[in-house]
């Protein structure tokens, strides 16, 4: 996977990152390790989802699996963004067809300060798999991630999956104490855990703020940009490229591209050329196909790849993914083929 | 509720529809009749959704009772989008805490062109509660609904609701003439069914995109925009204002008002003023309030409120709602309120 003589720090991925010319665009997908992969379902057959993220064997094996398959330019940690939560001593569980269920949910000033401190030594389990996962994968970048406050907030709040986030944003407004509690724990756990990740040897991080696109302009800027953008303070000594990523943010994109990151994450809803009017001039785009259309005929995803790959040529740098994670029921052959495709992308003469 | 000498075509919401000057800026909720009222919960015990629906005393009761209750300035037709497909004949079901399910989901062409034609007889019990209700509601305009083309197929195809709607963009890019055939179909019957709503004397009608937001612009533009246009034209002839709206279409809106329609719809994430830069001069904006923004305190409803109309004064006739539906928690108290807030609101003095 080395793509150049000078290794990991001259990979497509990271020269992309940084808004440097790279060789080709380069591409992973969001949940490339995961249930779209037959032998990612064999390996986790009778495992929960929270302890294979704790063994270390097996997050490096469910890592490489996408890396050898796909042969994509980028390595993301098989983990998940409550995890850190987990390992800090929070009662929470991932249950199969509903997500990430939390026994008490925080409701009040007491229940935010004992949201537990970061502790390193808890995740101690992440940093051996980083570590082992950085001697296999050679050139090609380990990309680390941890949940964004605000996502974080919206499981304690409501005690698990919601579609409007109305026990989270009643806290917000209506209980600011509590609010500025809770989120400056997770500031905390967030950092804490992206900090580790790349201390072990991760190339890039990404912090997901899946819900924050469910909020309105004021509202993010006021009560969640002050949070996600201290997490990017507290990391930006690490030198190494951050990326910021949520759903259904195009309203929000531009206070989001408002902190010190390198990579701007966009879903699919934006066009990449819509997305760097948005950004900053200095910001490189990661995405952003549809998940869905890996179901489509190959010539359509053939053509809707070639746009997005032409439309990311507006940005100094663009890494091609998709504009959220891999869907389950993905054929992984058609993301081979994406890869391939990908690689071999002649670019239309610019004109 | 008559707001004015003239009557129903002076109200204040037909007048902001039009872009007419209006005595205040009037205010409606989107699934004001429902959950959130214990009137409601009381007079649907033991009656399934759809049941409801088709009994037309029911349907005036419920219809009336956030009228009584609120001061609202317009009634909403106490309906579902998938009913007009279950009195065609479509075996499906609303299920509690699911949504609709469909007994055979549409995936050929077999079945698409199964899908029974418009036939206004079949929703005879849809007329007679509208007759009564106009009688009812006198100077209170009653908007009518329908879910749009590519909402009402994603049930259809999906069998249910669903998160990423890979069947159904599945079928837009890979079966295109199954995808016709069913779109086609939808359009005689969302239009099929506005038109009997106004007929019978609803004053608008407002046409239910609800996932469009989930399509690229490029997708939607292509496969979805040119159906919910026609039936936008299919009603032309009945000259009552038209509202398109959707969820989480920011990136659409320009595409969605491009259509023949007098209002449009915006959801709680795009700023009003920023939604009136993407639609057409003429039109009028409805919305936008974050649904979830009720369970705040009071202090902050108003003020938000008060972004809310501070800027829809941006375009030529704004009708106040939240940005999506009531949520079936909410304290309908506060909605009261909100109406009488509304209502009385003194506009800062433009500079």
């Amino acid at each position: 996977m080395t793509d150049q003589p000078g290794g990991l720090a001259d990979s497509a991925f990271l020269r992309a990152a940084r808004g440097q010319p790279a060789p080709h665009v380069p591409v992973w997908f969001m949940r490339q390790a995961g249930r779209s992969l037959p032998e990612y379902r064999a390996v986790r057959e009778g495992v929960a989802m929270l302890d294979a993220c704790t063994r270390p064997e097996l997050v490096v094996e469910i890592t490489m699996q996408p890396v050898r398959r796909h042969g994509v330019d980028a390595a993301i940690l098989f983990s998940d963004i409550v995890l850190p939560l987990k390992a800090l001593g929070v009662d929470l569980d991932i249950v199969s067809g509903v997500g990430p269920v939390v026994a008490e949910p925080v409701r009040d000033l007491a229940a935010a300060e004992a949201i537990p401190s970061f502790d390193g030594d808890r995740v101690g389990f992440v940093t051996e798999a980083v570590n082992e996962l950085v001697a296999q994968l050679g050139g090609t970048p380990l990309v680390g991630f941890a949940g964004a406050p605000y996502t974080l907030a919206s499981y304690l709040i409501e005690g698990g999956p919601s579609k409007d986030h109305a026990l989270t944003k009643a806290m917000m407004h209506g209980a600011p104490d509590v609010w500025r509690a809770l989120m400056d724990r997770l500031v905390g756990i967030s950092a804490g855990f992206l900090r580790v990740q790349a201390e072990a040897g991760a190339s890039a991080v990404q912090l997901f703020d899946s819900w924050a696109g469910g909020l309105t302009p004021a509202d993010y800027r006021e009560h969640v940009l002050p949070y996600s953008s201290a997490v990017f303070e507290r990391i930006a000594d690490l030198g190494v490229p951050r990326v910021h990523f949520g759903v259904a943010t195009g309203e929000i994109l531009a206070d989001m591209a408002s902190v010190d990151v390198e990579v701007m994450g966009v879903d699919w809803r934006v066009p990449l050329d819509r997305a760097v009017q948005r950004i900053r001039p200095h910001q490189a785009v990661q995405g952003n196909l549809d998940p869905a259309l890996v179901f489509a005929p190959w010539d359509v995803i053939e053509a809707k790849a070639g746009e997005v790959l032409e439309l990311g040529r507006t940005a100094p740098g663009h890494i091609f993914n998709l504009g959220h994670g891999v869907l389950p029921s993905t054929d992984p052959d058609v993301l081979t083929r994406l890869v391939d495709l990908i690689h071999s992308y002649e670019f239309a003469v610019a004109s």
